[in-house]
């Protein structure tokens, strides 16, 4: 026979099932904590048109992207491809369906997205993304940009993990009025990348960096101090009043990090809640979320005890959604939480407090023989009714096989005979496997 | 602005958030009611290799296969293409994990699939399919077939639909026997076939058809009458029996078939459940399963009201999953739900109880103005804490048009004002769309 290679393309993340159940204890709790907070849920398709992707993509994103033949019954139909992320399909739903859509539209998506990256440890070509985003069809005001926060803060705060996690906020808008109140506008790009890159490398590094594309020792002094700053809102706001620059949009995003740092502040506090995972929010000024797309709030959630891991969530607002379909302008924030990624970080480093579910199975009967099998399935029967997961072993084997078939898949086994299916009767027996 | 087509691909399903709410809740009755069953839930990834897919699909699954081109990064692996079914992604599965999965591996996987198929009302280029599998690696006692149809039967009973689902079972021994006991095997396929496509025409068309096969008078009556076989196992068997073959396999496929609908008879009745939709098991002789790759039971689900829908799930027995990867043998049974066409057909014929989840979050919170912020922010943590959905209505809008929003999505409105800050004291409003 010809071997074939059985294993999954690489990059393609394929887990067993004890994996794939705590894999699922956490999309449960990020899908769970969404509905709660108001958010809608949708589905976009896998496959949409290059038309639509390329949009917004670009660059090396266009390069990721798979694309798909037209099979001889879709022929007719235009150039097709993967979707590599949620937002360009979220634009294409949004202009799609407007019109029967109440805004401000809260709106979910939890999927797998592609991108055929050069394969990678840690790296995945299939991907879950977690994404809440809020839009809207006229202005909308900053809470919304807090409510995404805290949604977030939520979902990591109902993960069970041995390590806290922060919330790292900052508004992009305090940086371009910082380089515009310093008469740096031409330098803004090389700038902000010098920011985005310079949790990665030395300081030292940073330092020549910003000397390389031509700062004064004065002016890299205060985007140094600047980007040092972070910390609870009453740290964070007079510091960077005390910068002194007299810009307006430097103080238009000083008011709005504030303000979305008081809610979030306020509403942490607000209750006691028992939350498994310690979860903090700080202003943070070395957030500046590449040169994406984003034009005010940006945000970033590390695991700060381990800070080599980088980002595990992050987003922004911005102000105009799908500016590539429609002339209506849809501004909105959003977030997104990597899901693939974080999992394969949170169980490499050890981060969840119980790794994996072991025994996925609640219980396993076990009938003696063929007469007690009618009394098996009804014990299955009842439990299941109550909720619990339950699977009767139907085999001719030795007691001593069904029951390591048991132990590897349940910690409790059922077993009937004679006595237990004419009595009604049985015991749950503690296996260990 | 150049005018880009918004819709999602033809054949695509995308739905409004009130419908994928609908959607979501017979996914969630699916994946509740096999996991109580005691399947363990695995994801194999949507992109397998070519040489993996065309193992076994051939013919017109080959030409309707999702074929995606290498990226730049990717092109030094193999031709790759988007999963058909989720049956060959879990053959290669079980035999590139076969150490580390404890056997019988009961075994379930939901999650989107792809057919270029030529687009048609009803008909879905990217599905979701729900599948449960029982594999071996050693015989496979009947029990679990009559567990498989069990989960399914299950499965159906916790969807509240307004009309009975049925379970029609039969097993291929039987037609395979009665064939050969009739000296007609080398018109086999032509039979099965006939057989299988009876139920789309006229009678009159499936007894030319036999005639045009070459087969007597005296042999398209013993066939049309056992064809007509189908109730319950004390009808369905005798009536088997008094066709008088004397075919070994024949008699093997009797036995099958009383075993597997005594065991679903004996457990159907087993307890008084309130169940949501009424599902009766059946024999059935007119089930076939198509030319499929079934070597024992084969079963279908249908709406007996409505017969024109065709089969809403189906599945059967196989000897060898994996024939195509392994010389390991592995039986297995299994059976899938279509759920994307079982939506459409429930939604397009208001065959569910509630048909849409119309306003899919339970409160909305509605601050008069900025002061209430907070308290509102309190309010929403509370109802959230005991597993509600609430969101907040942030705006500087009037009352009325907040309202009118509410409406669009909630039933339940609760007004923040002054006094209701100050007193921590609120009133729940119903709303009216």
């Amino acid at each position: 026979m010809k071997k074939i290679n059985t294993a999954p393309i690489s990059g393609m993340q394929e887990l067993l099932p004890e994996a794939q159940a705590t894999f699922d204890r956490l999309k449960t709790a990020i899908s769970e904590t969404y509905r709660r907070h108001g958010f809608l849920k949708i589905e976009t398709p896998t496959i949409d048109r290059t038309e639509i992707l390329f949009a917004k993509a670009g660059g090396d994103t266009e390069k990721q992207v798979y694309r798909v033949f037209k099979t001889a019954e879709t022929a007719d139909d235009s150039d097709q491809a993967l979707r590599f992320d949620h937002t360009v399909p979220l634009a294409r739903y949004v202009v799609e369906h407007e019109n029967d859509l109440a805004f401000p539209f809260k709106v979910t998506q939890i999927g797998r997205n592609f991108r055929g990256e050069r394969a990678q440890k840690g790296r995945f070509r299939e991907f879950y993304q977690a994404d809440v985003d809020i839009i809207s069809r006229s202005e909308l005001p900053l809470e919304y940009d807090a409510e995404v926060i805290l949604t977030l803060m939520d979902t990591f705060s109902n993960f069970e993990l041995n390590t806290p996690v922060v919330a790292r906020i900052s508004n992009r808008k305090i940086l371009n009025g910082l380089i515009r109140g310093l008469g740096l506008e031409t330098k803004s790009r090389d700038i902000f990348s010098i920011i985005d890159h310079s949790e990665k490398v030395p300081e030292e590094k940073t330092l020549s960096a910003f000397s390389e594309i031509g700062l004064s020792e004065d002016e890299t002094n205060k985007i140094v101090s600047f980007m040092n700053i972070r910390g609870k809102k009453d740290e964070v706001i007079p510091q960077l009043n005390s910068l002194d620059i007299s810009d307006e949009l430097f103080k238009e995003g000083i008011y709005e990090l504030g303000k979305i740092l008081t809610l979030i502040e306020a509403n942490v506090g607000a209750s006691e809640i028992t939350v498994k995972t310690e979860v903090k929010a700080v202003g943070d000024m070395k957030i500046v979320r590449g040169l994406d797309y984003y034009t005010g709030t940006v945000f970033e959630f590390n695991l700060p005890e381990h800070p080599g891991l980088g980002s595990v969530s992050g987003g922004g607002r911005y102000d105009n959604l799908a500016g590539y379909f429609t002339e209506q302008k849809l501004p909105g924030v959003g977030g997104s939480i990597g899901l693939t990624r974080l999992f394969y970080v949170l169980t490499e480093n050890n981060l969840l407090k119980s790794q994996v579910i072991e025994k996925p199975v609640d219980y396993v009967i076990v009938p003696i023989s063929e007469n007690e099998i009618e009394f098996s399935m009804k014990v299955a029967t009842d439990l299941r009714r109550d909720g619990n997961s339950a699977t009767i072993i139907f085999s001719n084997k030795r007691l001593g096989d069904k029951l390591n078939y048991a132990a590897k898949i349940s910690q409790k086994a059922i077993i009937i005979g004679e006595n237990e299916a004419k009595s009604g009767q049985y015991e749950i027996k503690e296996l260990f496997a």
